[in-house]
C-alpha cells in the first residue's frame, strides 16, 4: 500500500503548523467515541484497530505527497520538514476489537505531542468507523440467525472495494462464516464462498444444461441458482439431477416469496428423500428478513446477506468523533450544543449482574478496564490477536449480552460518565 | 496500485471455469443498469467510468493472486492458466460521466466473450455504483444551493479511504467546489479547502488566543471555528480581531441553530463594517438543510457537506445490476419476479421538449444516442475528458433537467424501452 498520509483532511495540517508555530506542543490526548448510537443499534462491536495500526504504520509523508502539498502553497518550509520527518511515536490507548462498546466510551484513545496527535484525526475516525460500522451490523443478523449460516455476498454493493475487503473482515468478526468476496479470503484467510449467477443459468438452451455443466465442472460443491424462470420447477431439476446420481450441495433462492418458495422446494427435496440438500437464501437479505423468516419456521440453512449489510442501510453512519480531552495534563471541554465532551483520558469499567452486563461506567483512566494500552511511545505493547481469537472474544462476549440488547428491538444500556470536576 | 483482479466474486470464477469447460466462449453482452431509482432521487448521474477503466487495466491474476486461488482447491490449473493470461481485450459501451441517467439505461456494458465479460461483473458494479450513487446525491445538494459554495467535508465518515476519495471526485462533478481531501487534490487536482477544528480553540486558554495564532500563520485564509464555546460571543472576538487590522476570511459554524446563529452572526459584523466575511456552516448538514435555510433568508455564503453525503445517508445503496443480455447474438431474458431483464445490447434516446428533456427511449443499439463506444476490443476509442470537463457536460446537462426533476420532490421521468421480440 502506498503513504496513507493524505488521508487527511486540509485543516489537520493548518491546525498542525498553527501549533509548531505557536509552541503549541505539549502531550495531548485525543479520544475517539460515538456520542449516540443510531436509532437501530442497541450496542456497537469495536472494529478495525489492527487495520488502524497498519495505515498508521504506512502514514508517512514521501516526496510525492510533500511536493503536492508545497505546491498548494500554504505550508512553511519548516512544516513540510515537520512532516517529512514524522512517524508516530505516540501512544494508543483502545478497546481491542470484538468488544462490545456504547455511547460515550473510548474505542480509541490517542496520546502524543499535540500536532503529532491532531494529524491522525480523520484516518482514525475513517477506519475505525468503518469496521465498527459493519461489525455492529453484521452482529444483528447473527444474532438473529440461530444457527444458521450467514455469508458476506455484499462486495458488489460496498462503497468501494475497500469497504467490500474490510466489511468482510468486521462481519466475519462479528459471526459471519465467510464472504464470497476473493480479496477478503486471499489477505485475511476468511472462508470464501459462491455460486453461480443468472446469467450462468441464461447462456444455456436448458436450465438443466446449465445445473448439468455447473455440477460437471464442480462434483463436490455444486450449488444450484434455482430462481432463473421458476424456482419450484428448478428445484425438481435438481432432484432429477441428483436421481441421476450427480451431487447437489445446495440450491439458493434470489426472488419471489421466500417463504412460500423455500417451503416449497424444501417439500420438493424431502418427498424425494433428498434430506440433505441445504437452501441458501440471498437477495437483499437482512437481519429483519431472518428473523421474520425463521419465526415463520422456513427451512433455510444459509443466507447470503449483502448490500444491507455492507452499506449499514438503515445506519449507514456512527455519529463518531475525536474530540481532544487533555492537553499538558489539564482537562479539555467543549460545550457546543448537543456535542459537549467529557474531558481526560478515561478507562471503561463494565459491571455484572450475575453473567449478563449490567452497566457501564466511563471514569479516569487506571490500567484495568476494557481499554488496553497497544501502542506504547509508537511500539506495540503485544501481539494483536488474530481474526480468529478476535472472533471468538466477540462470541464469548455476546454471552453475556442481556437478551433485551439482543434483540432487534431498542433497548438502551447505561453508561454512567465520571464527572471530574 | 496492486492488482485489482481479486475484486471479485467467488462465483465469477466457478462461472467462468465452467464456460471455459462447457464451451461456452461466444460473444455476450453484460448490461450493467439501476433497476428502479431510490424513492428520494428523481434522476441519477453517471459517474466512475474512468475509475473502472482504470481498474480494468490493473485487473491481472499476478503470482500472489493464483497461488492463493490454487490454495482453494476449487479450480484446475487449466483455469488459472486462463486466469493467468487474462487481460480484458473486449468492448465497453457507456454513457459518458456526467450525464442524467434513469432507471432502466444500460450504463456500462460489456461485450467479450463470455468468461471475460462475467468475471468483470463485481468490479464493473462495485466502481460504477458507488461513483453513481456519489454524484447522484451530491448534485441534489447543487440544484438548492442557489450558487453558494459547496465542499466536501465527508473523509472521515466515508467507507473507507478511497470511498472518501472516490466520493470527492463525484462531488467536485457534481458541482462542488472541492473538498477537505488531500489524497483528492493530489490525486484529482480537486481544490481543497479546510480551516480548523474545536480542539484548536480548545488548546489555548482564551478563544481569542486560538483565533489570534491561526491568523498569524494564516494571514490569507483565515476561517474561524466560532462556536467552540458561544457563537455569538465567537463572532465577536472575530471582529475584535479584525479591528485590529488582522483579516478574517471568514467564520465556520458547526453547531446550533444554524438559522438564528447564522442570522446573528451576520448581524454582528454587519454591523461592524465587515461585509465581506464569510459564514461557513457544517455538521450534519444535507440538501434538505440547505435548501430550509436559503429559503429562510440565512445569509450562508458556503456549506460544508459531510457525512450525509458520503454515505448518500438516504439512499446508501443503487439497486443496479451487471446482467447477460445478449449471447452469440441472441437475446437473454430474466424471468425472476421483480428482476426481469430486457434482452440485446441497447441504446438511449433522449427527446426533448424545447430545451428541457421530455423522455428516453432504450432501443436496441445504434450508434447515435447517449451510449458511446469507449473501449473497443481492449483499446480507448477517444481520449476520455478531464475532471473538470466532465463537470461543464453535467452543467450542461442540468441546463435542460425539467424544474420538476430538479427539486427534492420526488416526480417520475419516462423512459420508454422498446420491447424486441
Amino acid at each position: 500500500m502506498l503513504s496513507t498520509a493524505l488521508i487527511t483532511d486540509l485543516y489537520e495540517l493548518t491546525m498542525a503548523q498553527s501549533y509548531l508555530e505557536s509552541g503549541k506542543l505539549g502531550k495531548a490526548v485525543f479520544s475517539l467515541f460515538v456520542r449516540k448510537l443510531p436509532k437501530n443499534r442497541n450496542f456497537l462491536v469495536s472494529c478495525g484497530l489492527e487495520t488502524l495500526l497498519e495505515y498508521i504504520e504506512k502514514f508517512r509523508f514521501k516526496d510525492e505527497e510533500l511536493m503536492y502539498l508545497k505546491s498548494l502553497k500554504i505550508f512553511k518550509d519548516s512544516f513540510l520538514d515537520y512532516l517529512r520527518e514524522y512517524e508516530f511515536r505516540g501512544s494508543i490507548y483502545a478497546i481491542p476489537e470484538g468488544r462490545i462498546v456504547f455511547q460515550n466510551e473510548p474505542i480509541v484513545q490517542v496520546e502524543a505531542s499535540l500536532p503529532d496527535a491532531q494529524i491522525l484525526e480523520t484516518l482514525v475516525i475513517n477506519v475505525i468507523h468503518f469496521q465498527t460500522l459493519s461489525a455492529s451490523k453484521a452482529v444483528r443478523s447473527y444474532l438473529v440467525s440461530k444457527g444458521k449460516t450467514l455469508i458476506d455476498f455484499g462486495l458488489r454493493r460496498a462503497h468501494m472495494p475497500e469497504a467490500g475487503l474490510y466489511a468482510a473482515r468486521a462481519g466475519y468478526i462479528a459471526g459471519f462464516e465467510g464472504s464470497s468476496n476473493l480479496l477478503a479470503g486471499m489477505k485475511f484467510g476468511i472462508p470464501v464462498f459462491g455460486t453461480m449467477a443468472h446469467s450462468f443459468v441464461m447462456v444455456f438452451d436448458e436450465e438443466i444444461d446449465a445445473f448439468r455443466a455447473f455440477a460437471r465442472s464442480f462434483p463436490d460443491r455444486t450449488v444450484l441458482l434455482v430462481d432463473t424462470y421458476d424456482t419450484l420447477e428448478g428445484a425438481k431439476k435438481a432432484v432429477k439431477l441428483m436421481k441421476e446420481g450427480i451431487k447437489i450441495v445446495g440450491v439458493r433462492l434470489d426472488s419471489g416469496d421466500i417463504e412460500e418458495l423455500s417451503k416449497g422446494v424444501r417439500k420438493i427435496f424431502d418427498t424425494e428423500g433428498f434430506k440433505d440438500v441445504k437452501i441458501v437464501v440471498s437477495g437483499g437479505v437482512d437481519e429483519y428478513d431472518i428473523q421474520r423468516w425463521l419465526s415463520a419456521g422456513c427451512p433455510i440453512d444459509a443466507f447470503g446477506v449483502g448490500t444491507k449489510f455492507i452499506t449499514s442501510e438503515d445506519a449507514p453512519y456512527l455519529d463518531i468523533a475525536y474530540k481532544l480531552v487533555e492537553y499538558e495534563g489539564k482537562p479539555k471541554y467543549k460545550l457546543s450544543p448537543g456535542k459537549e465532551t467529557f474531558p481526560y483520558k478515561r478507562q471503561v469499567i463494565r459491571h455484572y449482574a450475575g453473567e449478563k452486563m449490567e452497566y457501564d461506567q466511563v471514569v479516569r483512566y487506571t490500567e484495568d478496564g476494557l481499554v488496553r494500552l497497544i501502542l506504547h511511545e509508537g511500539k506495540l505493547k503485544k501481539k494483536l490477536p488474530t481474526l480468529l481469537e478476535i472472533r471468538e472474544t466477540l462470541m464469548e462476549e455476546l454471552k453475556s449480552l442481556p437478551e433485551s440488547l439482543a434483540s432487534l428491538e431498542k433497548s438502551e444500556y447505561t453508561v454512567k460518565i465520571e464527572h471530574i470536576p
